[in-house]
């Protein structure tokens, strides 16, 4: 066998129909029902899921604005998918007696409860399972939602969805999730210097004044 | 605002569509022209890649030989994405001038050359480039193609597409990767007790058995 000269224009992928299934997609979580942070039910599946926060903290209170007639502006957006799918153990089967959607839901709901200046009751949650092959798309769905929502704690505020870095790795700087929410147990075990906490509120003030209703 | 009562069936989105669209780009990614590692000339773009050996070393024989006719079984199958994708940081044009696919490739040659008993010129690649709002393809394609092929270094050999983990970073075992290839220098640092080779070899007998060609 031989290999062949390089032509980069025979590696390029083309296909507009895919751009309007995705936006179908999106379309769909945004008219899905919005919840309580965890939802009041534990149910099966994986799949793509957004926060939002209307509560007053002042540092936040922008979202409070932006979302008062809808749920429009997710303050995080994150995706649960079939445990072991990077490694492509998993079948479809094990997905959908999977409860990682909500797992990771509750997962957030006691971070939040574990910090300052955060209330759960300020939070809700909206989220579409996908199940069988449609759990292909989940990764595709969640990029475009952070895309398109750009939301502060997938972006400017780092750190929420960490977990505990366990033993043998403290030697690292709280996120700065963990700089303005402090209490995270595992946070405190962290040894190096954090990023200053006036220039990560600055971040913040700088990315809320991008966010604008259309 | 109130929430609404909670029933799981309005949050399951459902798309055949997409199913065949993504067929699709497997399809045309099945097309592509094969090329040495790393391909014979830098060029502009993000998206898939696959990588086949098929060389001599008796772990690996089994890809030879289905290999022989085409290049069907990848040993690893991976995704160059925009840097700064996951905070949606990056424009479009931004990903079209960058290099980070043929940059991944290059640094997976690397790896092969550093260490012992696989050359680098057994092994050839396959890849796909997306380009603007396609970009959105990529895990999506990255993920089917691992779970369609399942291949080696992916799966049951986990390891060949880490990094070096960094100062203070050390106190972890061995992927199971670096205990089959010695040689690279990070790999060397590591202090914990890896996984014993004889149960690694006979996990990648066990893998590579259920491998076939339909």
């Amino acid at each position: 066998m031989h290999t062949q000269d390089f032509d980069r224009s025979k590696h390029v992928y083309k296909n507009d129909a895919f751009i309007e299934l995705v936006k179908d997609a999106v379309h769909f979580f945004n008219g899905t029902p919005v919840h309580t942070l965890p939802p009041p039910e534990i149910f099966f599946g994986v799949g793509v899921y957004a926060i939002y926060y209307t509560g007053q903290n002042p540092t936040y209170k922008k979202y409070s604005e932006l979302n008062r007639l809808s749920y429009d502006f997710p303050i995080y957006v994150g995706k649960a998918v079939p445990s072991g799918w990077r490694q492509s153990r998993i079948s479809h089967s094990e997905d959908n007696s999977s409860t990682e959607l909500f797992s990771r839901l509750r997962r957030h709901s006691n971070n939040i409860v574990a910090v300052e200046n955060i209330n759960l009751e300020d939070f809700k949650c909206r989220f579409v399972i996908f199940e069988s092959d449609g759990s292909d798309m989940i990764s595709t769905i969640e990029a475009l939602l952070i895309k398109l929502n750009r939301p502060l704690w997938n972006s400017a505020l780092d750190g929420f969805g960490n977990h505990d870095p366990g033993k043998g790795r403290y030697e690292q700087a709280n996120s700065d999730w963990d700089v303005i929410h402090k209490g995270r147990a595992f946070a405190e075990k962290l040894k190096c210097i954090p990023k200053p906490k006036d220039i990560i509120l600055n971040n913040i003030k700088k990315h809320l004044d991008t966010l604008k209703k259309t």
